[in-house]
């Protein structure tokens, strides 16, 4: 590669020619990726301001570094020059970034120009990476991690410019989720007028989908959460363009025990046409199967979801709904999470709450 | 329940009121089923002439019985007797029956009637089981187990007539997977005469779904195989009604590797439109993606699937694929699978093949 000038590769959209290391597979699968800051055609190269590192992989490096911050900060600084990004071996997870675009090809299909205050929404785990300050402001003791350094952007990398109206940690609590409200209205748009539950309502993918839901057309929404509190939490949260309230139903349901939350569903108005699994916890797959009418639709976004409980929970009650996989890819889902936090003041005061708890 | 009358009962169509403990949870998840042969209006009994233990079921009696048929087959009488069902405590699977209805309840939604042979498509591990032969024609050496006694279908449980016109090998093991060729045609029949590649061709979903796919209108179908004894099974098959062969072109790919396989499948007139992914490995989701065009979906059949895996995986491509969680259950899926087997010689022959290897 090195022998050729750069201009006459056009560059996988994928980022293939990215790969050290084994040779042939995708920069995720990828054990070492080529850092170097000259960028391909179709690239993008971004002057980094902040890491996000995902909550498990934050979590481990944590726990094997016995919580001792200069171990945990060597680690990082460890992982990311032997290996061209920042993927925890362990957990194989990354997060995502914030920083400022310094060039983008000429053939880059991203949109964006220099001086773009941008979050990537594509992970860590396959964008290359090179830090140049020693992590020298991060005290290692949360997931966010101030930094400097540069990263690369591919042909199919998504990246997000960052809104100027709302702090950036508003936008990249809402930019984490988008996918979630984007497939809801998708779904929701193209059913009729649809009854749509929301299983973790009160989150912050769920309130996004049931705001997403209300846009697209639903004609009722029930939301589902574990208990009073967070019941009264979604009861208190209006909906934007005198719409009420974010849901019409607030239901009390553990959403593991399929026959209860099918029948405290069914009670506020269900089943459902369209159902939306927003909670990360194991053995909901029933219970949102059950609730939802035959001919309807289960969306799981819980990285928690088995496959085969899906599958199999569906087979064994005779149940003819459509199971989506949630893609955390959907055109334009970053821009619709935005006007929906800008537009909906009781899903913006939901991800005030869990940001100022988060920092207490 | 005993001081009333059950006609008095209408019953569950789940049949939640066979669940004896816990109570509360649906049949699957009960540890004890009440087996009490009067029916519920809704419900059928049928004479049990045959179970088809869950493969993974059989193996796990297999090895913790030292491979001892007295002891396996004590094991099977033991589950039975104590759970009122054939639930594996260990894999937690079941398998299915084949039998004769002896009586269906007035209420009863399955259109059966006594004396129709049928084999159950819900699985054992939530079916009302009474042994009453002590399994004395079973040798303990195989899935296949002859045996007498009854068992109960609820109003939302699934069974199918056996057909006249051929072996009951040859239908249960249609039957096994006929979620795969309903949902397949559903999908195609949705798309404009789209590219369907169908990942595992050569095996017993994969072909159903390659004829159904052809049924429902696909342009082209493209059969991927992972070496060459497959792919001359899958050059040889030809299709019904002079359709010629039963896929257009044959490919030849690893389906973990996705660079490779999404390569294979471009050059033989991808990327695919609808992919069906119908080998139970684990890894193939990230192929299964790359090789869909963008609007494309793709339809997981295969048990082996990561749900985060494909999530994942799309997102890191900026993939917009609907991600299908390939549901057993599709109304009429055992009429069409059964049809098909019927009208297409080059899937009958597959399937003859995998039993005759299979009783070798």
């Amino acid at each position: 590669m090195t022998s050729t000038p750069l201009d006459q590769h056009p560059g996988s959209p994928l980022g293939l020619h990215r790969v050290l290391e084994p040779a042939g597979v995708l920069p995720q699968a990828a054990w070492r990726l080529d850092t170097r800051p000259e960028i391909w055609p179709d690239e993008v190269r971004v002057g980094v301001q902040r890491l996000n590192l995902d909550a498990a992989s934050f979590r481990q490096l944590h726990e094997a570094n016995d919580g001792d911050p200069e171990k945990i900060r060597a680690t990082v600084l460890e992982i990311v020059a032997s290996r061209g990004k920042m993927q925890n071996p362990v957990t194989g997870s990354g997060g995502m970034l914030t920083g400022v675009v310094e060039e983008a090809g000429p053939g880059s299909p991203l949109g964006l120009e220099p001086g773009d205050r941008i979050a990537t929404l594509v992970s860590l785990s396959l964008t290359p990476l090179v830090l140049t300050d020693g992590l020298a402001d991060w005290d290692g003791r949360s997931e966010q991690v101030p930094c400097r350094g540069h990263a690369i952007l591919f042909g199919r990398s998504i990246a997000a410019k960052l809104p100027d109206d709302m702090p950036a940690e508003l936008a990249l609590s809402v930019l984490d989720v988008c996918g979630a409200p984007a497939l809801t209205y998708r779904v929701v748009s193209a059913a009729e007028e649809p009854v749509v539950a929301i299983i973790g309502a009160a989150g912050k993918s769920g309130s996004l989908s049931a705001a997403a839901a209300r846009r697209a057309g639903a004609s009722k929404i029930i939301g589902v959460v574990p208990h009073d509190a967070e019941a009264a939490i979604l009861r208190e949260a209006t909906a934007g363009n005198g719409h009420g309230r974010l849901v019409d139903e607030v239901v009390i349901a553990d959403a593991r025990d399929p026959v209860g939350v099918s029948a405290a569903i069914e009670q506020a108005g269900g089943p459902a046409d369209v159902t939306v699994v927003c909670v990360d916890v194991p053995g909901c797959e029933g219970g949102a199967i059950l609730s939802t009418a035959q001919g309807g639709t289960v969306i799981f976004f819980s990285m928690a979801t088995s496959f085969t409980a899906a599958a199999l929970g569906a087979e064994g009650v005779a149940a003819d709904v459509t199971m989506l996989v949630g893609n955390g890819y959907v055109p334009g889902h970053a821009q619709l999470a935005i006007d929906l936090i800008r537009d909906e003041p009781g899903v913006r005061a939901i991800f005030q709450r869990r940001i100022d708890e988060h920092s207490e």
